[in-house]
């Protein structure tokens, strides 16, 4: 186990995909949303991504180089192409796009297509929620999840995300997979060689399992909350896949089809009315006591705060997979290992 | 146990509606989407409404001749004012204003305020998914749900639905509470003499509980999925409360504030290739394999469909204590009770 300080992780990061001919801009804004997720606890979106990303440039799904743009306009409504360079800058622009149509009509929708991993939806909801909007963001990915009462990896890990702008107090913010579980996650399990808790996967037959590496079995991640996690993660198929035209279920095109959305908080109501009852709500939840076996109540994002604190202060830690895996791409590229803490 | 066919029931409801005060126009609406609820399956959004609204009528919640109208418009968005009539014709124009700012600006949304229980939310999502549109609807409640984590009964039961054209294959449809259970549904228990399954109720110290009265005895209802239900929950909560200006939690003011919104898919890619790939996806689901202790798979809206078959054969089951309401309502207005089957 190594502790890594965030600057020095991200500036590794960013001059390990500058080595692998990304442009400069490009490198950063995708380290430091890498380097983000760490700090939110979020190690499966982290910099275990980075060895990842340099071997899908070296198989051609990633061109480094590439920049997104603006392919279609019309109404509230627009599509980026990501000319499957990083997912991230078209993620970025996508909801920046939103949140400019809403601006102008209250809701602007603006799709993602041709794009590889755009990282934790969080990033882009939690960019409308700090410009006054309500941002809705998801995205459609590769299969791994059966359908509800079903066997087959049909469907993709599908997270949706919200983020909900706050006054006094933070801003609410969720970003989840509709499966119990990402394959992000077990992947960490698999690192740290610990088995799942019940309920996240299944065998081939969809039995119950606990086995981190049962998606490379046969088998698969379940829906959360049954079948209404399923419905959710439909959802996500159709608005991140039958919309984007980037194809449904295992017939999925692509990396990531994704759906952004920004609301103008003010076309509806002054922002400092929502935000006072946003506030309140918080406030309520927070104040509110305890079931039985529980020592307090949080609002989606405080995990995410708290982590952040944590990290900042002391370090992220990586594990001896992790890091082996990042000294790899380093030595590869000659770029010299961050400085631990 | 009584059984009644949709047709007779309607004109029954209908009649009582309009004996207590209300245009025919407005008793036949409400009417017909109660029975088409029971039809549906959902029992606890059915008939057992009809003397319930006639008690809010009394104690003058509901303004029987109340219209709703058109509050403000801008941009892509609009509010509409429920005048605390009925909440069907709200939620009904509600929708139409926003598929009809979709048809201009690719997405709509639309609000409405002051409006009573405005039934199940498929209802309006559906009528998007009928015009070839994406429906996404929510609404607000009354607080009996606790927090994740939490005891406190706090937040509503914040139903989402969202409604998904097809092309050959039905649309998929779904519309559930956040909660494990509505109220609702634990009345149907109750009224049943049953026991609810665990994990959807807990008592007043957050302990699990299966007594279908735990509501009124300080006992709060459970989000489902845990932290990823209660989330949404919160969406709810800060769509349809706080952006509505309807207040939030326990500070509810009235029964429901509504968000409606549709999505035109035109705007984004050909409807046909928008719906081809939805029926691709609903046939996979429906052809895939079940897992173990299954028979088959669903999507969502099925459930509903196969009811609707049952029921438009054998007429909709009534029990007792139904039964009894509606003829104590019947006997006062003097309304002939409906045939039964």
């Amino acid at each position: 186990m190594r502790r890594v300080r965030a600057k020095p992780l991200e500036g590794f990061a960013t001059a390990v995909f500058e080595a692998a001919g990304t442009p400069s801009d490009i490198a950063a804004t995708v380290s430091s949303m890498l380097v983000m997720a760490n700090l939110c606890g979020v190690d499966s979106h982290g910099v275990l991504r980075v060895p990842e990303y340099v071997s899908e440039i070296d198989r051609g799904q990633y061109k480094p180089k590439a920049r997104p743009k603006v392919l279609k306009q019309k109404g509230a409504t627009g599509i980026v192409d990501g000319s499957w360079g990083f997912g991230q800058p078209a993620g970025i622009m996508a909801m920046q796009l939103a949140m400019k149509k809403a601006r102008v009509s209250g809701v602007g929708t603006v799709l993602a297509i041709r794009t590889n991993h755009i990282g934790r939806v969080a990033d882009y909801t939690e960019l409308a929620a700090k410009n006054g909007m309500i941002g809705f963001g998801l995205t459609n990915g590769g299969p791994g999840v059966a359908p509800w009462q079903g066997r087959d990896k049909l469907l993709g890990t599908n997270p949706i995300s919200f983020g909900i702008p706050g006054g006094e107090e933070d801003p609410v913010v969720l970003d989840y997979a509709t499966s119990v579980s990402s394959a992000g996650k077990l992947e960490v399990y698999k690192s740290k060689g610990k088995k799942v808790p019940r309920g996240w996967v299944q065998d081939a037959a969809g039995r119950p399992s606990t086995d981190p590496d049962i998606l490379a079995k046969g088998g698969s991640l379940r829906t959360f909350g049954g079948h209404k996690g399923y419905g959710l993660n439909l959802v996500v198929e159709a608005l991140g896949g039958a919309l984007t035209g980037q194809g449904v279920a295992d017939e999925f095109n692509g990396q990531n089809g994704t759906f952004m959305q920004a609301i103008d908080v003010e076309h509806f109501i002054p922002l400092r009315d929502f935000t006072r009852d946003m506030d309140k709500l918080v406030r309520k939840m927070r104040a509110s006591k305890p079931a039985e076996g529980y020592t307090e109540v949080l609002v989606p994002g405080d995990p995410e705060r708290r982590s952040m604190l944590e990290r900042g202060r002391n370090g992220i830690e990586l594990n001896d997979f992790v890091w082996g895996a990042l000294m790899g791409v380093a030595k590869r590229f000659g770029v010299n290992a961050p400085e631990t803490a």
